[in-house]
């Protein structure tokens, strides 16, 4: 086999002498068009002159003239020889401004995200070993848009034991999370003619966001204590529900509206979209089951690792009625081919491993713990704010004393270099809860919890 | 702290009676209501008839009972008792049909992959390991949409190294293979009311379907020996080219047309969109550099992980014009939020540790030895068939035999076994190119690379 380029390589900076000479001068003539020492139509020397100039060989200067009229920087033409190309000028790259950073935060209980100092990085390193060791060869090539089946599978089992969803491993399609899940089945339903979303008054921008980007017309349910008002349905094709825990407000649908809004979703052939962000976060009793088992053909079920492992992993998963498992699919093969394989083997791993439950029950207790000291300190040192909604997920909405504003806390609590969030940030329609923060006891690393909800405190006292 | 289900969990097993029993109870009513045999408004005995029946404490069917009210399966009215709710009969869950297998076939030439058993596992649990370990904990939460900073900059410096791309970190968006990226790009030159898209003549149908779902009009451009005929631009927003070896026909776009098509796109500011996506694949002299560096504000660069390393990474990137990266990093936060952190990670400490270089020479290797001896055999055992394009990349354009039909062709190679495919796979308008096959030397694994060339000599002698 000859020696070229392909096996020995520029990259491997080899001492060979005409080929460094020769990329040097490919480098130096580039660098001299970029910055305008060489103007366009400006003429060369001819390769013999350079060469001799330099001390070089001749053809070490030709192949580089060659690479460079290849590239389009340089013309040759039969008889006027090689010029610097006519070509516009490469604008300069200005470097851009960076996107704002996030500002500096001493103690943060803003909502959203588990403890990510909990992420279980050996087992998850583990898991991955075993995973990537015993993957078949198509593990790494193009697969199934609704993503490995090892992990279809394991969730099947999972959310079946864990939150009663009936479902087949293939119904389920994984997402990479559930801004994306939620955005593909939104393109399905405004495909299919069913623009009509409705969503809850207090909940996600970034859903609405969603939804309004995929063209979706929504309207929103009034949030009481029983969670979503269902009786504003009619003329809506989709709902959009966060039935075991409602996000921001924390308290789950009530039995009699779970009954009804299921018979709407059946009567009318219409879809219950059912938001499960936090369901496998309950403290003071088992779990309410998922909707979805009462009408797996008018329920999506969305579940992610979001909260369970990390956000970053960017892994969610629906579990379909069957007429959605075919579009599906095929939104999400146009959106991206399918999530990456890696990651699913290894959070299939973790799961039929065990290690997922035990992680699982790990953070339960720990966020359990995290509320009932954040409910002690409040009723000791801020007896006049209130804690509302279940016992459970990673957030509590915290109802402020009389007279004090969401805003004002807010830049009081930042004054102390405390991130909290008001309740109103959630806010989607005219109706309005009294004012609370949504307080996202998670977020925290352990070391820094007991001092973030001093300064809640404190500034909630103030 | 009080014991609770939280920290004793029924996923435990604890043989703890009371709560066995009662999920025993739960399992068994759901099941009864699900299977028919209690139907809608059936009255339950009281939870104190049903205690004495079963002999179990009457709390733990009043807690059943309870459960099952929260979870809408039953209902239970002041002086009436606890009926089965009138809720419509969940459908049954009918298994849905699987997606179509792929065809057994026993031995693969069809392009788009590389040779999965080359995947660097070992190298790449490594790096996973080292920059999981080192990884701040940010990284594992919602994150910047264009990807995390650390591939950012490795890619830049990567790109520029190898590929002469003129970019810097911030101007880099990772995604979900090219497809998304495609697919997003598409979006915002849509939203910004381009919507008129040049592509070649041949080229993957997949990403002429994401243009068309994402509501842009296509016009082809004729494919010839010189690359794609960029003087059909007129009325045109954006191209999406091949420049560097154009897939399928394996050609790289003339000097003189990368010189006309920069000076379109910058004379009237419209825009490019460069798929490398095999550019570091050259075997017989340095690669012709990105035409993105000739006019980086008006060239959008697209490269991807999946010939280097696998496509079921899902890895891909952009670097983009300076006007694009807000839009852009909008619509891949609209789209998903981010492509998944770990991988990320993995692969940026792979480049920077000079792993990925170390496996790309070895891939290069190895491609350019299997294209050698493609060539060669075909040279002597089916001398009337004709490897054009450059040697380059991981496929070959494989022109028939006179006469010779590509469906007759790819039939006979089916019927061997032999999974090939005909040019016209590739075909988006009238131009024809004489009869070919697409023959991606790189899909085998390396033990049954001869015998599937044996194969296709003799399907093409045949």
């Amino acid at each position: 086999m000859p020696i070229t380029w392909a096996n020995l390589g520029v990259d491997l900076h080899l001492d060979q002498s005409g080929r460094r000479l020769r990329a040097g001068l490919e480098h130096a003539l580039r660098d001299a068009i970029q910055s305008g020492q060489l103007h366009p139509g400006a003429r060369l020397p001819s390769s013999r002159a350079l060469a001799l100039d330099l001390g070089i060989a001749r053809n070490t200067v030709a192949e580089a003239y060659g690479q460079l009229v290849a590239e389009g920087w340089l013309a040759a033409r039969q008889g006027s020889g090689t010029r610097v190309s006519d070509r516009p000028a490469a604008s300069p790259v200005a470097p851009s401004r960076d996107l704002p950073d996030p500002t500096l935060v001493r103690y943060d209980l803003r909502p959203g995200r588990p403890d990510l100092a909990m992420f279980p990085r050996a087992a998850w390193l583990a898991a991955a070993r075993r995973a990537l060791t015993a993957a078949p060869y198509d593990a790494l090539g193009y697969g199934d848009p609704r993503g490995r089946p090892e992990l279809r599978s394991a969730l099947a089992e999972y959310l079946s034991r864990v939150r009663g969803v009936r479902v087949t491993a293939d119904r389920i399609v994984v997402c990479t999370g559930v801004v994306q899940a939620l955005g593909l089945l939104f393109q399905v339903q405004r495909a299919g003619g069913r623009q009509r979303l409705a969503m809850e008054a207090y909940g996600l921008p970034d859903h609405r966001q969603v939804a309004v980007a995929n063209g979706l017309r929504v309207r929103t349910l009034p949030v009481d204590a029983a969670g979503a008002d269902v009786d504003g349905l009619s003329g809506v094709d989709t709902v959009l529900l966060t039935p075991a825990h409602q996000f921001p407000l924390g308290v789950p649908l009530s039995p009699d509206r779970r009954r009804r809004v299921v018979e709407w979703a059946v009567e009318g052939d219409r879809l219950i979209v059912e938001d499960d962000y936090d369901g496998e976060f309950r403290y003071d009793r088992q779990a309410v089951g998922a909707i979805q088992a009462l009408a797996p053909e008018h329920v999506v079920y969305a579940g992610t690792a979001s909260k369970a492992l990390a956000p970053g992993l960017r892994l969610a998963w629906l579990a379909l009625p069957s007429h959605l498992i075919e579009p599906m699919t095929e939104a999400k093969r146009l959106a991206d081919g399918h999530s990456g394989t890696l990651d699913q083997l290894t959070l299939a791993e973790l799961i039929v491993s065990g290690a997922y439950d035990r992680h699982v029950r790990r953070c339960r207790l720990a966020y359990q713990r995290r509320r009932d000291r954040l409910v002690a300190a409040l009723g000791d040192r801020a007896p006049r704010a209130r804690v509302t909604g279940i016992a459970a997920g990673l957030h509590a909405l915290v109802e402020l004393p009389d007279g004090r504003r969401e805003q004002e806390v807010v830049a009081a609590a930042a004054g102390r270099r405390l991130a909290v969030e008001g309740l109103d940030e959630y806010r989607a329609a005219e109706q309005r809860h009294r004012p609370a923060l949504v307080i996202g006891y998670a977020t925290p690393p352990e070391h820094a919890f007991a001092a973030a909800v001093a300064q809640l405190c404190t500034v909630l006292e103030g």
